[in-house]
């Protein structure tokens, strides 16, 4: 019984649970807003596993995922981070936007992300082997990858990999209205427009419009909104700043739902 | 029964019930001094909720969102930051000038601004369910944006978005007079002065006179300051430093009001 | 009873006087040595507040400002820095050179800046409304403005503004004798002297003469020394290093005094 | 009775044995996933000593390596890291990347590298004298290195040198076989297809596949994926994200294995 | 009665007694090595006040100069830096090669080198007003100035500057003798290199022989060591590692002494 | 008697004694593995003086010399550096690379290396002046430098200087026999493969063999290695990871060792 709605889009939750039983990490590939996070937090109820997710950025430390000292009235004491606790009890640790984070990060990962599956904690001194429902699962959007930052060869091939997109029409449709309210014609739409964006160039915009706006222009509408005003809030203007865009976002939006005027 | 005045311009009072109403967090993007704090402290009255308001910066860190650890006599102990108490007691939290802040105080928000609505708290292990009166509004002037900085649009396709500009000339009137006591026919020739202002090219000026300065003005003048002196020491003098500059919002104030000499 | 000695050279005191009655916020612009700290020193003895001034500088956190906790026996004590301590028990504080300052400690002033009035202070959770005699003074020096750093106008736009200059010549002859002890035919070339150098180009020298300097060079010639020796020393090897520099402005120092030769 | 399963390609097991014996650091160089770690493991075992492994890094410190006090209810104790453990009790440091690590954690190696074979403490102001079997292995990968990094040769010229390269084919078929569960043909298609992909150029790819990428092909075939769909999700994807490079390796697994489409 | 040996050059002595009688901050500018510490030291001396020497860097902190709050069996105490013990006591505090400081330890110095001649010691809350015998000294070398180090004209402007230059060849030579032990006749020689060495341009060598090279030269001749070798320790070596500069620089040494081979 | 092996090579061992009887500091240069440690810890044991070694890099700081507060139950107490205790105690305190140490590091040592020879310590106050067998000596390789790093003129001028380089070829035949126990004519054979490859162009290879490599060679031969791969592992892969520059150095070893082929 699975409380997180997710939709199957190919062979990913075959391939997730085999990773799972075979124990080996998964690296998930896909752009903002189409669903990782939800596909890993379903994967885990369907597994019976905790998920321990961790939003990557600049200033993660090692500490941050492993843990850390503390200091109460008896001196201190180690906190296990999301990473230990998934290592030490079992449970899925999930690390979003994986090639934000910092080399340090990236390399504690490596001794769980081999043959050897155990995590050495330098400050304690502990070396934990990981309990069997461990699983270490990263994700990242090929995107935003530049010079700078970027997994390492070191660490990217001890992953098997899945490549997520953008749900296919009629999916993402049944989305929508599932999530949003609106009735089947109206999630058409949305989903259409979505389409004439997407196929808009990078030079435009930096990046195309997520499932998740078209469910917030769906419950706008369902809430009463007018359709064209709820796309502009929704939709254009959470896409770029930049007046000629706008403009052409506009554009596209009144092909669809007729121009009102309101702001 | 609200304390904070505010005119409304458009349909941002319907656009921000109807996020409250539905959970959805709300971006608000516009120039400084416009009124975006104003109109979200105003919400807060409308709405019952309590605002906490926080300026972004470079230096701001997550722990000074979430909260930290504090020492006293029994050892450390635990103390919510900002963005916790609105999470945990319910409230709007408001980060101003989002794009200024590093990226792990935005990546902080992910899991507060999509369907999930839960915190966690790694210093702590806790992971907080927000208060169905928790709100996330953030805002950020879009004349601002560089390569260097601007939000993701991991971060960024999780908002409603609002865009405000500076209020019509009659409203914008009618404020001048409210707030700084000066009577309607000096309140038209600063609206008329910041209008001429506001079409200068953006080589000129870095960004256009804001009502705020126009208050001043009116503030000085009704204290009973020479107008052109009130316009230079409110307006010109906070737009630039450059002496070309200077000398054409010097002229362009002296066509409104007579040139008087001082200092 | 003013302890310090200023000579008003316009409308700043007027103007001072009024913003302090009308709780706004002002901005002082003006070259090195102008006079800006002292002038900030007089209105706070005329107004019978304390000033707490904070010189600002790269590494000034906002700590610095508000303040901190510091630990002793009973473990941690709040400890207010000199804008939560004017804040708090009212008094002017006055950051001189604003804009050297980082942006977290600008972005600290913005809710004292408006109508609002009050400084939140995130570490102990307390929001301060400011004491009635609280007023919020910066200044910085508009020459040394660069790309790298500056207000923002966000921050800019808060304040009335004050621009200062070097003294008219009749004013600065008369600080110059009251301070150094000089008889009014010395100060007068010595005025004289540093009208030449105001007019050399930035190419040349950094920055022009300040006051300070001729008071310097007054009060060596008033100690014995001799008055040629006297403005190498206080005046020449202050402006510059490179040695066509130096040796245009002996000449034109050698123009008024004599030329002796020593060292 | 060695656990790690290890086969020898040349002379690096005599080579290895004969520096433990002669008490002489050694440097291994190599690709990514091709077995360092895993032989380093393997002598451990041989040799009777443990191998305290640290992955290297830009945020490793020399206390990570050395030691830190560390504060309990007595005051400051001192905990040996890995590296000081390995000097005092005899075992193997292996430094994983080093060239990774930052100079001063370098720089800690060299009195343990050179005849002196000691290892000062300034901290705590201890010299430690290196335990007989104690044993100094560091690795890297020359096709990281860069201008910006590198080993110092006065780094450099304390080791042996050891030079990994891919297995033999027939030696990784058989690696392939023991560790993954497929028959001897799917192996040996998995190393011609490893051969191919290898010959491409460095501006395709940024590191050749490793044997441990193949593995992982191997452990989902025997699990019943479709060989084709194994490929991608664990050679192709693991390689490049980008989509020209994505289609020629595409291409090249389709001439071994049946093109089958899925997700 | 002095104990530390200073020749006199100039007017520096006089001019330093009355900037010491006027409370005026002294800067001093000269090459490396020409003496400025020690004429400070004597002029402490001399006026009978501790000289509390600072060498400026990089890294060198506010609370280097202030003191910061360190902590024993009662808690934190307060400690006084050399610049607060020599303000709080009297004394003269000595800043050595000032241009390499961080911004936020001279701009402590503003209010101590200005009229008001206080230290506001921001942690503690203290204003301390300066000691009749607390006099401010600075110092740096104007042939290390570049664009990104340099006195900000706002600090600059606070001080009685004062020129070094390498000593006048009479006075090097007394001072060679008398320190190293050398007869007057190899002194003068090696005040004639020195002069040699002085007139090469700056591209040649960084910075020119100090006197306290040659004094070296002359100890280490003194000693027994022959000249020619003497030199080449003590003064070629130490300009430059250059091949072709060091052939110029023992050319030159060989039309004094004899070449000798040695090494 | 001397327990460190070392051959001298020139006036270097005279020089060292007079410099340490005269109180002078000394700098030593030379390429890595000449021998420059070994020289200073013989000089220690021939002086009787104990030797703190110092290896230097970007993220020493002055505290890791100079010592710092510890805290155990009663408080925070002081532990010197290795400096310190051979300033204290007296001692050689060799600091190796010194321009890899930052600024703040060598700043310390200044009042140390010139006529005052004291150690100001800033954290305590307490100003210790050097004990009589204090000495202080530097070394740096000048192959290094660049334009970033390097050594101050105010700080390189207050030593006498000492340049090392290889052995002659009959000195180091000598060691190499001496250290690994080859003979005489394996001995002269690895000197004479130095010699060719010292003369190889800066643009090959980063730095010349050192005298520590071909005594590893010797080591391997003597436990029975074939000479080629004993040369290829000690010398070859240590100096570069171009396959270029391998394949000339490979060359000229098979011109004195048969080519052998394993690995």
């Amino acid at each position: 019984m699975s409380k997180t709605y997710y939709l199957p889009q190919g062979n990913e939750v075959e391939l997730f649970k085999a990773a799972a039983g075979m124990n080996l990490p998964v690296l998930i590939k896909g752009p903002t807003g189409c669903g990782k996070t939800r596909f890993v937090e379903a994967m885990g109820e369907e597994l019976g596993r905790d998920v321990y997710t961790v939003v990557c950025h600049d200033d993660l430390s090692a500490a941050d995922l492993v843990g850390r000292h503390l200091i109460d009235e008896n001196g201190t004491y180690w906190q296990d981070g999301p990473l230990t606790k998934a290592v030490r009890h079992g449970g899925i640790c999930y690390l979003d936007e994986i090639i934000e984070a910092r080399k340090d990060t990236t390399v504690v990962l490596h001794s769980l992300a081999d043959y050897r599956r155990v995590l050495p904690i330098d400050r304690t001194g502990e070396v934990i082997t990981a309990h069997p429902d461990f699983m270490l699962v990263v994700s990242y959007n090929p995107g935003y990858q530049n010079v700078l930052k970027g997994m390492k060869p070191s660490t990217k091939q001890r992953f098997i990999s899945l490549t997520f997109n953008y749900p296919k029409a009629e999916i993402e449709t049944e989305v929508i209205v599932k999530e949003s309210g609106v009735d089947q014609k109206i999630a058409q739409k949305l989903v259409a427009i979505a389409g004439e964006i997407r196929q808009l160039s990078d030079s435009d915009i930096q990046e195309a419009v997520s499932t998740r706006l078209l469910i917030y222009a769906g419950k706008l509408i369902a809430h009463g909104f007018d359709p064209y005003q709820a796309c502009i809030h929704s939709i254009v203007e959470s896409l770029s700043d930049e007046e000629d865009v706008l403009a052409v976002l506009e554009k596209l939006i009144s092909l669809h739902f007729i121009k009102s005027i309101h702001v």
